[in-house]
């Protein structure tokens, strides 16, 4: 896929919101604003539903995440090369809620790229952003931990975390897209992630458990 | 389902040969195998496939692994509600390419059952499956180390592991089906499991990597 | 070591009062308890201090934890023999804080047992005591959820977990020890845990975090 | 410590030759090399015996691993104040055979800082060496697989892996020791890896294993 931004990218998580048909319902939702407004989306659903919400949907998909594993013997794994099997067109790495190896993030950004899919691996600081940018992914979400989960807005809270972090990864490589993953609820706090200098917001309860997914994701674009 | 002996399990792992559509084209194969011949039989897709599979094919699915989670905010794991919603009858649990701790066995067969979901445990030896029969699944899948992937049969090499183990079982719940999870390759080494008192077996390479799949599925069914 | 019931272990953990010196010092405390009042005491001190506390004091000492892994090219990993060769008498294994994969239970037992090492598995509930019963360990130490850290006396909260899992384990073997090892503050719950039918209890923070810890030893010992 | 290069440190890892009293006379072996002959060298003794080792020995100790953890109630783990407190004054992170996350090794490089103790972190190749850089330890151990346990010498076999990889992690933090982590195995060897730039050698089995541990540390050294 291109990663063009600004993107909004949307990990479902493993919410019941978000599990089988209503996972299906929410992907259907996503895709119409993504059709209506041409703006970058990517949805990231549940692993199980991966290669059904793929079929269902044309938008781009990512796994939620890539073992570090080839095609073989491994159960209830998930290879790269099944990710491009399902349709996907990229991975999340190391999200926060699953750390993999330095080591790990070296080897399935390198695989995923083997197959035409793109990497956005997941940060928590300055100091580990600067480290995965020197590994090439095609993107970083940077999650301050204080911001996860905390209903605060990056741009009140820790604005120079995004901003420092953007100029530290643009330092190593000017390609890496950088996605602020945290401390982002509307459209005010996508605009101010933009002019924090970065390509993109990654979202996942403020719209997953809405009461209305759509209105949420329209405000949301509206930042852009 | 009914975990109704004799029956025939496959793990599809995440061989190639079992991936994407060619992971769709090996389910239809095996539920023709199981409409035309009324065996009981039961399939475990690739775990981005398997909302997929299970709405494509009329027959009982498994997913090859289950995470110690809830629903809620956890990234690239594999919840026992999103099986449920998956259309999947039960899961994999511990098998050998991917172990979790005791506690966790315990909590995901209590799990499962809540949703109405079988528990298919993998051990290696008499005594795990012992400890993991005190923990009341559905199904026990042993896999002595020895024979996996060896390409001996089990009738030949430790016909005595899969007897006790049986037999071991029954003594602490007669209920949990066992099944011989390797040292099989054709229909002659399933009737010698189930000689040997098995309730069934499961398969994944012999199947996954033959040359013509429903060949071998139709030899192994011949001996039940 | 004979684990001669009634006994009193001590988990030292990773505190900072049980680190370097102040582990030696209070390593010293429960030796002159041990040798004073001829109680059966076992204590485990911090990993990295294994050797050394065995050599200064002259009581039975555990490990905390043990790897699965034999002698060899395991850089940071804790094994058997290393335990044997400090001077330890045996092992946790399995602790709340540390659990590992139920085939590894079963090696570990078998693998410290072949170096006349004694082991203590701890666990959850009762279910998962009869499991662990099945691979036959030295000693299991039940340490319930709900009591861990929550100054609630196994007495008054849940006398009937304690009671049900000696009864299960002793059906399963009259040889192994069972540990009460949460709810147990002073020496009135060991009398109660003892009353119960446990063989003794396992203690961490309530003594190693006392402003004396001599005197809650006594208080304790008390209770048997 | 001054990690003043060069250097020679020395990873007694698991094996049976270097632990309990096997590890205390090769400590003893170690130390009389490094104060006949002067040259800066580190040994990492077995997790158990870390404490005993430091006060048995005058030279400096590393830990051979550091959990990711505070002081507190962690069961068999070992904090950065523990191995403080052992008398050592550094540790080893990520061998690659004790892997973990990146956001951990970037946590536990400033904590081992904030106790003053050295950090050296393991890595594979140079994009990886180039990441840990950017979390600035005090020094990297590169290991390219293909040379581990090999026989071959580095300078031979992969000369430029060592060369590009110090000029890569020159460029980002000149403070940064790099270290060659295989690949060696005598005083040539280790002359070669100095004229690749780097800054000492990491061994293990060829003086562990070694028939007479100090005449293959004095031919070592004699690449000094």
């Amino acid at each position: 896929m291109n990663l063009e931004p600004p993107m909004i990218a949307l990990n479902m998580k493993a919410y019941r919101e978000s599990s089988g048909e209503n996972g299906l319902k929410l992907a259907k939702i996503c895709e119409e604003v993504f059709e209506e407004n041409g703006v970058c989306m990517v949805i990231c659903p549940q692993q199980t539903d991966l290669s059904l919400v793929c079929r269902k949907v044309s938008m781009p998909c990512f796994s939620q995440h890539v073992d570090p594993i080839d095609v073989g013997s491994y159960t209830g794994w998930v290879s790269a090369e099944a990710i491009k099997n399902s349709g996907a067109e990229g991975s999340l790495i190391n999200h926060s809620e699953h750390r993999i190896r330095i080591s790990e993030i070296d080897i399935l950004i390198d695989k995923l790229r083997s197959f035409g899919l793109s990497s956005m691996v997941c940060t928590n600081n300055e100091a580990v952003s600067k480290a995965v940018a020197e590994l090439k992914p095609d993107a970083i979400a940077i999650e301050p931990p204080k911001l996860i989960g905390s209903g605060i807005s990056v741009s009140t809270a820790e604005p120079e975390i995004v901003s420092d972090t953007v100029d530290a990864v643009r330092r190593i490589d000017k390609g890496i897209k950088v996605l602020c993953g945290a401390g982002i609820s509307n459209g005010k706090d996508v605009r101010s992630a933009i002019e924090l200098g970065a390509d993109g917001v990654l979202l996942a309860s403020g719209v997953v458990k809405a009461k209305d997914p759509k209105e949420v994701l329209l405000d949301l674009i509206s930042g852009i």
